[in-house]
């Protein structure tokens, strides 16, 4: 059983049915702060932090918008500018906040080292890449580019976390350990994806235009993978660790190695699970693929 | 088409023929100042960033001191003391401008997701992380070695760039996305070399003198490649995302794979374009080399 | 020879033997205030930064809890409070600051281009890292999850280092670059290892419990190498660049390749010379394993 | 005829009559703007300034929020904080800005080296302190002391502004230098008061309860008066440079020296224009008092 | 009754008799977090402040450490260094913390402003340089003068109060308001004395030696009041605001004026009660000084 | 004798005759450094303040710059470009650094409290303040009225020195304490003048135009001091600390309190020695004037 389980027994890590959006908002944040009021009551040191970052906050929101802001900020590009900037685009989009809850309950039912949805929250660089991302791809589409170019290289810099503004992704994402995560212009990412550190969803050349991946719902991708050109990884599809994959990949199939083949065969891939990318089985396939190497 | 192109339309990416260097970094200079103002004018919330990097500055040279000095500043290392070492060492050299504007020239032609020159100053690590990069070549030449480490140590920290101060590297270079490049002592790396993220031109041991590997002209070297010992990579050679090489690549012939083959076999290794770090193809050999395999 | 030879000739790397862990560690604090000393005097540019990160400090601790609390402060854990923190808990166990030493020996001893134990004390940000790691995990064996969580999540965004507080590591470890090294919950790491730059000892998936590598003792582990789930790394044995391991590896053989596979075959493994770890010996497997490929 | 005049010949400082306070502040915001873009253009070393004190915010309020949180925010206040604290503030009560546009033309018309409307709002801590104050004071009536308190401290640190948030201060106010102000907690100013730097409106003890001055409208109080206790200082009254004042002012008289006297004498006190708090007339009495003297 | 007597109503402002220094602290300590712990349920947006100034901390002398670290910190002066030498002067000289702790009970009996000892300890300018000067004179009389002239100039700077570290100040010390305050460097003050902001005791030319104002104990100095030279201040005696006073004043006697006069007269100087230090009784004289005048 | 004279017995005060400007700023730079370095040789804990704004510089004007830069700096003002605009301006006219030279050896010999120049350089914010102004004068005589306003706030905010960029200031001046001085927009001061704290040099109303005091050469100017009016103070003229100066003042008289009057009154004015704005006697005065009275 991992440490955290014995922090916070009582929640519970989906969210109930029937809820709405707002609701489901206002029961995690309720949870956030009962997380963040109990570790500033244990640890004196880290309650600062935690009503700074948390508990002064009357919003999931605000309290995201705050610690962006203040991770974000540098010399030239002040915090009160940024905090300024989260706050209107998240008060712009309820999507930008629903989406962010999805992930917050992604990070914690995947990974079992996520002790907690105020830890995600705040220590999490890929969550809060990935927020700010959704900020930036929102200010992206609103034609304010060298506004958006300049978020994406403060994320690159700060988490080296670096996915292009233009990039399309789905909510439910876990982005674990993160750094080094490298998005093109013209990925996209669906929903329930679970994307480990060092992964590449990169372009063919210097020629523009659609270039990227494009990555099903419920996909697994190994850290290290690289995925490169306009190719399309299949719902539910695994590309396993350190896996360089430079054409699509079906449905439910696993692909492994460099470069990457299928588990099973091209003529007989392997199915498997529904959803990997929620699953986060990384290594179920090792008997068939490395096992008799070593 | 991709975005950038609309909004800075009228300028030409190679310089013209026939400029002094001098004249060559006026033009790029005005250009870069422009694009700024036009952001400035369009996006009230970016003008201060913009006039304090930029347009606050009567040269390039300024300007990037100014940058780099607010981006690598640290408590104990301040911006003024990193602005005036950059200041002071880019007016004793014109070299170092000279290589900056080629490389700005770079980034423009082949990435295109470059959006404009003052998109590269100001947000690709890449690019900064080269540029200081020559500055502590610059001082570990004259001896002046714990500052050139020193500054090697906050490009590591700040953009996740690892070069060494020793390494050699000639001009027009792109570092695209940057996060993860390491690059070690006795490296050369030759002019209009492309390297993407997570590369790492390594060591073989702890053995020291001469140990790692030597670039040449033209080279593209992938994502994720990792090219170990004092090897010769020919010039215009390419190296496949995510390949390990060990022993020499001849010229303009493609290296893939863990270890690294050559495409066509060593025999017969298959010859492609000229200059690969210039055309940003990586990925025209899959037919040859993937395809078959998922 | 490499250039720090020259600057420090007298030093002994080892430390000489029959001395007490005290007197060991006095000998090295003086020889790094002594080098400190000749940078300051040489170097006056750099000399406000060696007199506030080693020259006005009495004792290595001391030093490292005024670096670590100023690299890793953010504007919401302020310098202050980590200072105390690390100045507390190196006082409150001096394996602490012995296992400082024996990474500051080990880095000096393994890496040829580590000019000075000043210069790995100062500005590698691996030796930064483990350091800040060791703290976090003695907060974390001190039920204090929630603080050395934070100190993680620091460490992460500041050097691009991501080592789980829970994680176990032994002492005489170079974590040579160091950028994007990831280090699972349950990972267990012997004595005298070298680990190179985005290397990942990962977990298998969402189950909780014990689920990453362990890591025998003098393992020399590549850059780029991805070692999944709870295997085996034998004492001794080499993990070459960009291997994808995902079981056992014995103890003095060495595994290659994506999937890894063993130099001279799972049968009759090639066995090697002792401690990889400290020999740093990446590349003497190459004429069996890759040469006859490009 | 004073620099600034040629520098902003066009605009008019009083309001045009018939406006509500909205166009009122609409003018004026409008007229600042202009102000700082003149600015911004003939000094680029200026304009990073200008662009995110003024020209990046769409209001006044919200260019004084920032501005405020900028200037008064520490490494244990955050400007972020305090920035949330500014603009919440300010959008609950509309007499707050109307108050501000009052003080900004009080300064405009009756400070000779007042160049601009954003001369002011840039530069003058008084007119700074004394919307920080405005700001505390509601936060006190709001019965958020500590908070205001805090506040309060902050000003007084920045500024050398000590006001305390109970004190009751009307429109239409200049603190001109302002430098040393102290002004306790049961102060009542009116309107159109202009107060120069080093006076105090001091209590009278440790006796709690109504113990401050109560200034009347149009009051003018020179540099360096001390007036203390529950006094009365009647409207249009002035108080002579250095004076202290322990006893009832009446209207329209002048009060000089140490203890005060009323020019003219107790029984004749001579009358002067109505308005001296406006008109600024520090020295007309100078023939009456001092001349003989010296 | 003042405000803050309904806020805190159980606290009792006089130490208890028959305690220990350390007992006394401890009370004293433990009400000052019962205070902050009160204010930050209260006002969450102060709470993270509170934290990390007070409740963070294991004692007063670790609270103010910390405070004045962060209050007097520069860019080239950094918090960790102030605070480890706050530490460790505090923890040199028991007397440090217990001048603090009377100068505390001081501000909260005498000031009726003063709503609670933690109002005092955060946020008065008077009380907090006053124990940075403690410090500085402290490092003065170990022959560590550049230090302690460093820490004057900081405290110049932040708090406009202006002490010499030579200068002698005993204990239950109120600076109200403080700013402007200057102290030069032969000046003694006696015990329970209260000084009201810019007050000078000053030197008198460019003669070295004993030159500064000796002040008795439980003496009152009022706002802006100048005391030039050796002279002495007789036990309990009262200096009235704007007073500039160049000779010896008797004990309990009132002085006042430009130039300044014994009230009653210089043979029959009226006497008054003990101790106006603590009493701060500041205008009692009125009727026999100023009624008459205006 | 003072307590620095023992520090550093060997310099000589005065500027050894026949020397050229440049040499003698030499000769005094190589005593400041001298100086710094035995502070840094013998307080640890201050050597990084010393080397980063003193020994790190090849130049007074240099370290002047980094030093004001670090001082003024805002969040929104940045020390790079303070600093900028301080060596660009010393750089633009020798006067500015000549003038520095003056003042510092001013304090030096005048103050007895000065006990090197590096104490002043450092921490006099009366000296840092005049040579901020000094540039800020500059700015202002080259029409950059904003830069030169912003820089004026900055040094008010900081320092609570509050000089008008327009007045001109001689040199040799020693602002001493200085916190509170505030000099207005047409005010002039003559060389050799020594003005202490809270002096004000002030207008008299509304009305723009010639307005200030003019002080001639050799003034000395006591400590609360409020001189209003287009005035005139004699050379060599004396004025007691709270006085209220509203009218002329003949050269080498005494003028005190307030109103201000002759010594020896106005028809046989007392005359004293030539210039008390050097030996600073500010109290010889005292028999005639204030002894008679307490």
């Amino acid at each position: 059983m991992p440490a955290g389980e014995l922090l916070y027994p009582s929640q519970q890590h989906p969210p109930p049915a029937d809820l709405s959006v707002e609701e489901d908002e206002a029961i995690l944040w309720n949870q956030i702060k009962g997380e963040a009021k109990r570790d500033a009551e244990a640890e004196p040191a880290l309650a600062s932090y935690l009503y700074s970052t948390i508990l002064s906050h009357s919003s999931l929101e605000r309290s995201l918008s705050f610690h962006l802001g203040n991770k974000l900020c540098s010399s030239t590009l002040l915090s009160t500018l940024l905090y300024d900037l989260f706050l209107n685009t998240f008060a712009s989009d309820p999507c930008l906040c629903a989406a962010a809850v999805a992930d917050l309950r992604a990070a914690r039912t995947r990974d079992p080292a996520c002790v907690s949805f105020s830890h995600c929250l705040l220590n999490y660089k890929g969550f809060l890449a990935c927020q700010a991302h959704r900020v930036a791809h929102k200010l992206w589409t609103q034609s304010r580019r060298p506004l958006a170019l300049a978020l994406h290289s403060r994320v690159s810099d700060v988490f080296a976390v670096d996915i292009h503004p233009a990039a399309k992704i789905g909510k439910g994402i876990l982005f674990d350990h993160a750094t080094g995560v490298v998005i093109g212009e013209t990925a996209v990412i669906g929903n329930n994806v679970s994307i480990l550190h060092h992964v590449t969803l990169g372009g063919t050349g210097k020629a523009s235009g659609d270039r990227h991946p494009k990555i099903g719902d419920g996909v697994l991708i190994g850290a290290g993978a690289t995925i490169l050109g306009n190719v399309k990884i299949g719902d539910g599809a695994k590309i396993g660790a350190g896996s360089v994959v430079l054409i699509d990949v079906p449905p439910r199939t696993t692909a492994v190695g460099n470069p990457a083949r299928l588990v099973g065969g091209k003529e007989k891939p392997a199915e498997h699970e529904e959803c990997p990318g929620e699953s986060m089985d990384h290594t179920s396939f090792i008997s068939e693929w490395s096992d008799y190497i070593i």
